[in-house]
């Protein structure tokens, strides 16, 4: 089995079940008990904290562990909003294509009556900096944007809106779910007020990711508790971030393993393209994250062409793990402007660590054989 | 090290151990995924989940896996209140000796200006039916009570306060967290519309837990995605849920097991009370779940008890771990009107499935002689 669905899930490494492991096996006491059990779950715990802060350049008191990422990104826009709505400051910024749980919760505040707006993005996939500069205003209190979108794996202009966000005195959240272990990431230098991630994107366990907060910003926790010092409540879950810890640890040299992915994701592209007509790959002028190819074999519905992938034993997705079980376009590519036509023919192939030059030369010498008649009647059938 | 802190957690059995293991290396898929390995997770979760299901006498669809009780508190309160909002019904009704995150909870919502009320309790640290009475009201929206305190173990009426919820209109959460596991649940039996439950404390693995929801009962997630339903978003943690269904297959005869944890409770209390002057078992004329005794050494500090513990290799706790690190007394014995001093003198030691008769009759053997002294002192010094 290939798998090229790394935006969706990643397989932990053997060091990560045995971090975990480990941990549950010989430190499964409670971090806040006071007795040796406890004491040594803390210490632990201080130790992966440390461990997991040093590899994403922020300070172990940054560091808020929490169930995920979309308990992170809740925490961040519900959180900091609280925290500023004395201020005056009421409304919240999203960009339109946002995770689609992160939508929900946008979604869910405009039938609260809060006032939200979005920030559209262009035909490639960025985004639209005009847009942002009308949404980002002085009664703006949190904007959330993504840093790599799941879908197309677009970078996001993190500096720009930062500095949109900074002069208009509103908190800047980034979702970096799907850019951090793709791209190098450095929390003191990125220069947002939050940013959220998943262990499970990044080899991870599953059940286990962090708001970074950078030191002095007001948040208003949303599950109460003594934990995480009082800004995120509930026992600590020492085997998970122990998992974090080792996960975030093995990413090693982010930059040249992310240069090895856009190489292999580039040929796999070029390759679809020279083998077969009508390939369309998404945002492919925008700046991308290593790994996500976004594509289209002409109109061929995504269900067709993942079948034919499955034949092959290769496991990809029509868009997002979390609404892929769905009829509906992606929300991302109708941001774009994308038909709805070419939208449903949209197949997302995310490379990952795991991923050989091996598997990418078989899907080229496979894939487009048993496509090509397809797209043959498919242009027939067009013309 | 004899462990007697079973209410701040438990350790995982081999057989949950395992079952995480072998799920993260086996089953590492996003069960949101169509392909060969989400649908491979997609079924483990169903199996996992009707067998969470099983043992705890409820559908399969009214199984909502959290990141832990304090979330499921957390989406049973926000997500009842939420949803019952409309009808003009806004109170929210606590027991005055819920978990302290769960009160953080209530405080946070009184900041908000949300009418919030709370039920006393007796002097011996049941619930006080008539202040419950008087509490729920017609405008009441959740009533939210936990099966079994944390620190006395004191059983909660839960038929009672569900028959004043009921004529009053109201949904009724239970946080049964120190409830499952110590005795015999079952959910449709149980008549609450909303029950709690963290697999940690019942030998499964932290990071998990669920919240019960009666069909039919409207609920407002607290954190959108199109997971669980669209009750609670977020990618399954499927690794730790697979360790909770294998925590509570492994409870077995439930009432066997109390039983047998009962008279080791019932022997130390009556072992340290024949050995030693002036010892207290609070709540002891209270029904109590098997397993926790709360009580003190005369005036005896807790710290000087938990020394002397510590010394001879067990760990207790002087209350609940999430607040065992301050020196401000426990507010569930403040509520039931112990003195300041006496309430500092609390220690729990809470028995557990890994508690044998060895472990109590060290205990009974080896405390005495220590504590002896320094109570005669603390006699003569009272005196």
């Amino acid at each position: 089995m290939i798998y090229l669905d790394h935006n969706a899930t990643t397989p932990p490494s053997a060091g990560v079940v045995q971090a975990v492991l480990a941990t549950m096996t010989d430190v499964w006491g409670n971090a806040s008990s006071q007795h040796p059990h406890g004491q040594q779950a803390k210490g632990a715990l201080g130790a992966a904290r440390a461990s997991v802060a040093r590899v994403l350049g922020c300070k172990p008191s940054e560091t808020i562990f929490t169930s995920g990422a979309t308990e992170a990104n809740h925490l961040a826009v519900l959180g900091l909003h609280a925290a500023a709505r004395h201020a005056g400051r009421g409304r919240i910024v999203f960009s339109a294509v946002e995770h689609a749980g992160h939508l929900a919760l946008a979604q869910a505040l405009i039938a609260q009556r809060l006032p939200v707006d979005f920030i559209g993005v262009n035909a490639d996939g960025t985004l639209d900096l005009d847009s942002a500069a009308r949404a980002i205003g002085p009664d703006v209190a949190v904007v959330s944007l993504m840093a790599a979108n799941n879908e197309t794996g677009v970078l996001m202009p993190v500096d720009d809106v930062r500095a949109l966000a900074q002069a208009a005195g509103a908190r800047l959240h980034v979702d970096a779910t799907q850019f951090v272990g793709k791209a190098p990431f450095d929390f003191a230098r990125f220069g947002a007020d939050a940013v959220s991630l998943s262990a499970h994107k990044l080899g991870g366990p599953k059940g286990i990711g962090a708001l970074l907060l950078r030191q002095g910003i007001a948040l208003q926790p949303q599950l109460h508790g003594s934990q995480e010092r009082r800004r995120r409540g509930g026992t600590e879950n020492l085997p998970a971030v122990a998992g974090f810890a080792a996960a975030l640890e093995g990413l090693g040299d982010v930059a040249a393993k992310a240069s090895r992915i856009a190489q292999l994701r580039d040929a796999l592209e070029q390759g679809l393209q020279r083998a077969l007509p009508h390939v369309h790959v998404f945002a492919a002028g925008a700046p991308r994250v290593a790994g996500t190819s976004y594509l289209r074999f002409g109109a061929l519905p995504a269900e067709v062409v993942l079948q034919r992938l499955e034949q092959l034993g290769v496991c990809a997705s029509s868009g997002a793990a979390c609404s892929s079980g769905g009829s509906e376009p992606s929300h991302v590519l109708t941001a774009m402007g994308v038909p709805r036509d070419e939208a449903l023919a949209a197949v997302r192939l995310s490379l990952g660590a795991t991923t050989s030059a091996r598997d990418i030369d078989y899907l080229l010498a496979a894939l487009p054989p048993l496509l090509a008649p397809l797209l043959e009647n498919d242009a027939a059938h067009a013309a």
